[in-house]
């Protein structure tokens, strides 16, 4: 069977909490660890009221009997923590009640509360890690970095976690599993994201937004100073009746939340791994980009194949980007590296120009001159993966998009043996590689987004 | 610079093709070379002409004169090849007429014409490999499989090949760049693959239809007895006008060809990684999957997160999935591993099952219930990763699968150090799983869109 529940222990211990029993932190003063100790006989008493009701219910008991209450020393927007574990199911009334008993027993102490449902708290910097599943046998500074991920689910959270910490995709910041949001809820956790100097990037999976109107203006305030990425569950009826089931909560008026989000500037992803895949492109770039119009979708193709540059095309409609169309400066420039039967246009269909000044070259005063043209607001690069790495002009790609404030972002495909060494090159630069091109564009579009909701 | 053509000599004569000058096959009779001959200086004669009128037309010379005419012993369906490498412009008149003189010459002699403009044809079976770029120090043998790509790209046909020899995502029996289909086009080849034994899935990647009709009854052969993937390029009105500059072709009406082709079963992909993702897919299961009715799209979901739940069943609404509800006796059979507190429902949140009867258990009995339900077509997998791949049922899940006609795709997420073996494991089962929720679902529409084409 699982051991999760010796796993939270151990991580609570790890983290510094020392009371086995309560979790309740030998950092308090005394007079809180009293109101907890209280606290805990009183949840003791609900749980023999319950037991004695259903012998039947093993599970639920096993997790309620680990239901641990911890606190840290109070500071601004320091959540202390609550968490009861997964199998807690919130359609059972008699549990419904005691989970506002418990809320309502730490509010008149002071306290706030985490959860329930959920894996709680990963902190990288203070090595926190609350989850009930085992640490990797990792050292979390090693994976500390600048992308927090906000989860309305427990395993999701956990989940992303150890994934993180092994892709390599980016470093985390914070990762908070909210669950069923007794107390704290999605808004509140970004208004502590906002002011967060370790977070540079926040990725929030969301089932439900009770008050839309609040979740707004957090979202507001996370954009002011770093970009958002949401996934929102629930969007299809279906959905929306399993999220109810998952973490009681109803999913809310998605569309209206939907527009405004986009408004704000924040990219709405489609699933789990392109959330981590836009997380990877914000953890490079975590600055705003600076479209030349407030429009900023205008995008130059650089590619060595037609067909790529014709698929990318349909992919951008999608995404809400649009072909740029090249200033007559810009096509005299690139016509110095095109043979003179060859018109150059977008997408710049960059072959010949390698056949004639080869592939340096070829790359170098492509993108040069598509990033300095006022016409474009970001450039896809969709070259053949080859042997070519070494005369790639990758750190005069990265240094030009950095200097000229516009995003460049490159799909890589074919020999996968050189792929890596691409891949790294680029991403050494801050330009983020994709293998799939649909993550490619869509990767553009949530730089753009989000640098156009900056402009209103 | 580049070592394109040498490189096509090369892979030419390994392939058996004796003579350097032209690549006329030693094995032709001596009337078809000596009329391979006279077409040969025809065209060197034409190649003087446009030297003179354009010397500065370095690039374009230089590929003209590497014009190669090769041709096999004639049986039917057998192409013989004529090759102009990509930097002709069809766009240039002259080279345009002379692209139609080495048709007529070639149809008065009996033979066909392959391209131009692309990268010619892979054979694994009988290892001949046409493109101009390396061909990596692979056996041809070993990366021959069940699945024929056919691209009107020479570049996009050749990356993918390369992509796929190392990828492993599935193996090869024919890869063709169509280029721009003077003569032979996407339709024929498409009744060459439909009676192709070594060929048992088709991957097309298109930018131009000109013959709607006689397409659409040549994907109807293919599907007669085996799954078509269709990418088709220029769905925007950029992409179209891409498509012609780059393959001097009209892209058609898409969306009247969009709805035929879902009528016959044909899953549109969206991009290439896409394609060779539904590809695995198929190459593990080439045959038909029999949905319990015509309407085939009613789908179990076997979870461990109910987060992944509500996302999976949103991108289900995309994909043009339904939520099966599941049968009164399955839901009494579901109820036998479930906590009496948890009333099983579709998504079937299994975790509360695990802790009452373990993985293992767990998952075997809830997958043999979806599979065995009437009410269900195909089952979905969403576990986590961790060291329960021991006792993980992959065997019991492929040979049910098998047994009753139904697809099981997996998604599966978290911790990356187990996801290779988990893969391993259910895909020697002919289970795909994917490690994108998006891809993972479409895999599942595109299995149940084939068997609904065969419904019909």
């Amino acid at each position: 069977q699982l051991k999760s529940i010796s796993d939270f222990n151990k991580n609570l211990q790890q983290a510094g909490f020392a009371d086995e029993s309560a979790f309740i932190s030998a950092r308090l003063p005394q007079s809180e660890r009293e109101a907890l100790q209280k606290m805990s006989q009183q949840l003791e008493a609900d749980l023999a009221t319950l037991k004695a009701r259903d012998t039947e219910n093993q599970s639920a008991l096993q997790a309620i009997n680990a239901q641990q209450v911890s606190t840290r020393p109070a500071e601004e927007h320091q959540q202390q923590l609550l968490d009861i574990t997964q199998s807690l199911k919130e359609t059972r009334q008699q549990i419904g009640a005691m989970q506002q008993r418990i809320v309502d027993i730490a509010r008149v102490s002071g306290m706030r509360v985490w959860g329930p449902n959920c894996t709680g708290l990963v902190n990288t910097r203070e090595t926190i890690f609350t989850p009930f599943m085992r640490l990797p046998n990792v050292d979390l500074e090693a994976i500390s970095g600048n992308v927090a991920i906000l989860a309305q689910s427990g395993m999701l959270a956990a989940g992303f976690m150890l994934q993180v910490i092994f892709s390599g995709f980016f470093k985390v910041s914070k990762s908070c599993a909210i669950g069923n949001k007794a107390d704290i809820g999605e808004s509140e956790v970004l208004e502590y994201l906002a002011a967060d100097d370790a977070t540079q990037v926040v990725l929030a999976y969301l089932e439900s937004i009770p008050d839309g109107r609040r979740f707004l203006e957090a979202a507001r305030s996370v954009l002011a100073t770093k970009p958002l990425i949401v996934l929102k569950g629930g969007r299809s009826e279906a959905a929306a009746q399993a999220a109810v089931s998952h973490t009681a909560s109803l999913a809310g008026a998605d569309n209206v939340i939907d527009g405004a989000l986009r408004q704000l500037g924040v990219f709405r992803a489609a699933d789990f791994m392109q959330m981590m895949q836009l997380g990877k492109a914000f953890s490079l770039n975590p600055g705003r980009f600076e479209p030349a119009t407030s429009g900023g979708n205008r995008v130059a193709l650089i590619t060595v194949s037609g067909g790529a540059g014709v698929v990318a095309l349909d992919l951008m409609q999608d995404a809400g980007l649009k072909p740029a169309t090249l200033s007559a400066p810009a096509i005299e420039r690139l016509q110095g590296i095109f043979p003179s039967w060859m018109p150059p246009g977008n997408p710049i269909d960059i072959w010949p120009a390698i056949e004639k000044v080869g592939v340096e070259k070829a790359f170098s005063e492509s993108i040069i001159t598509a990033l300095e043209d006022e016409d474009v607001d970001g450039v896809l690069l969709l070259p053949f993966s080859s042997r070519a790495n070494a005369v790639f002009p990758a750190e005069l790609i990265g240094e030009a998009s950095q200097r000229l404030r516009k995003p460049v972002v490159s799909w890589v495909f074919g020999d996968i043996r050189f792929l890596d060494e691409y891949r790294q090159n680029l991403e050494s630069q801050r330009v983020p590689v994709y293998d799939d091109l649909r993550t490619c564009i869509e990767a553009m579009s949530a730089y753009l987004t989000y640098a156009r909701g900056a402009a209103r």
